[in-house]
């Protein structure tokens, strides 16, 4: 089974020793792990006149959709919520109706970490715009794709200078995909 | 043609005035605006036995699903990027393999955003992870899919209080898509 790793792990110092680390794991896991890094076998000829960044977002849809399942590092990314790289690239699987699996190191749901970043403490905030408040892990498209699909979504805290090195959840994620 | 309206603006103080202004701006030019906040005229029975926000979550899929084209407000939201649950529509319309649109209220680029928001003045931010920079509008995802799939991206500067009202751009959007 083809498993697409979703994240902002491609923006970490060594990215490619990452997706090596994660593909390992998932290899452990009789999975084969698809790194938005790795070449595209079959990339059409004409991409190549496309500027850089534009030929990344087609060859990341075409792995994307040549995955059976994909599993996205929701780790709350530069504020309350996830990379939306990731959570693109997870709506897209889901149009596709094939499983998404989350995890993050973060427990705290998201209402309290978007009134914890932004200083807020009723339900809305400083422009008015209402805090979205249901329990969850992060916006309810994200929850709720992840349960409709059968996928999981696996938040636990880690030690904080490990937020970005803690796959723990990670780990948890693969047996239940193991499972499908 | 049927327009499926995503956006934060389902978190303004009066939302569902912000959807009828927005679908009349539609009608003016032949389109049919669906809001994430309108009924789904066949939502299957047994959805009413699933919590509030999964069942929101799977009404707006349909919505989506539904519709011909996706008209994204990509305005910053609550940081340097737009409102994930907004992002992740746009990747399901993009895998339906329909055109994605997408307006902001800032023409700002996407690195000299998160730059701005973070005190970084280099390559990469506090925790040693990259700043994308590709002079786009938003994380390569967006902005690729939005061209590989036909649409435009329409960003312009606003009055800034009138971030969360000035719909210009989104007018200039509906112009666009009308000549599909």
């Amino acid at each position: 089974m083809r498993v697409y790793l979703a994240g902002p792990d491609v923006f970490l110092p060594d990215p490619l020793s990452r997706a090596a680390r994660l593909k390992l794991r998932c290899a452990a896991h009789g999975l084969v792990g698809v790194s938005p890094l790795d070449a595209l076998a079959d990339e059409p000829p004409h991409w190549s006149t496309l500027p850089e960044a534009l030929r990344i977002a087609r060859r990341n849809e075409a792995h994307i959709a040549s995955c059976d399942v994909l599993l996205a590092n929701l780790t709350p990314f530069r504020g309350a919520s996830a990379d939306v790289g990731t959570v693109f690239e997870l709506g897209f699987m889901r149009a596709l109706a094939r499983p998404v699996f989350g995890w993050s190191n973060s427990a705290t749901d998201f209402a309290s970490r978007t009134r914890g970043l932004h200083a807020v403490t009723g339900a809305v905030d400083a422009d008015g715009m209402l805090i979205e408040d249901f329990g969850l892990g992060d916006n309810l498209m994200i929850d709720g794709a992840i349960a409709a699909s059968g996928g999981v979504f696996i938040r636990r805290d880690c030690v904080p200078d490990q937020i970005w090195s803690d796959i723990s959840a990670f780990e948890s994620c693969l047996a239940a995909i193991r499972r499908l």
